[in-house]
């Protein structure tokens, strides 16, 4: 199945029950899957987590790499996961990429997994 | 860090914070990471699913091969890492191994996940 052919994670909310409810349809599951698989790693959710924090809800890239201790180009390959999968918005404005979170992404994920 | 240092995703739940309160500790990232990656395939969204839909919520591995059309081998990795993440439990009867979702799991990684 290609990317385009697989549901943002906010319509997948919208089209589908919980997983528990009943049973997942196979290319809600791909949808579902990707979203995690983006996720699934400890350095994305730090970096989440720390734009969340941060002043008005938004980084600039140039912040991000000291607390994670990570390369700049490492930082950036995960942030363009995070943005590809629909959990962050990128803006550029002079030099730097600044990130915020996508409203209610986080809470789909949560909202498909959590029990009715 | 190795897997006996990673908190179940239940105890992850008691000690943290959602991801989007505060700035998530590098263990419990790593910790969280972990449970996502587990649920983080196609397949094995499918199998908690149809667990969970299934009469008194146990299904045996004998009913989960033919939804899925994958082999019994692939079936029993898939069920294998759920368990391991602490996503199901096992219990053998007869011939045959019962599957069932360990209560409050799912809802210890949304809870991780959802905005306060």
């Amino acid at each position: 199945m290609s990317d385009t052919e697989l549901l943002p994670i906010r319509d997948l909310q919208a089209c589908c029950a919980p997983i528990t409810r009943e049973p997942i349809e196979p290319s809600n599951a791909e949808s579902l899957a990707r979203s995690l698989k983006a996720l699934a790693d400890p350095a994305r959710l730090r970096l989440l987590s720390i734009v969340a924090a941060h002043a008005e809800g938004e980084a600039c890239v140039c912040e991000l790499t000291d607390p994670l201790a990570l390369s700049q180009s490492t930082v950036s390959h995960h942030l363009k996961v995070l943005v590809g999968a629909g959990f962050l918005t990128s803006t550029k404005r002079g030099t730097w990429h600044y990130y915020r979170l996508v409203d209610g992404a986080l809470d789909a994920v949560a909202a498909l997994l959590a029990a009715v």
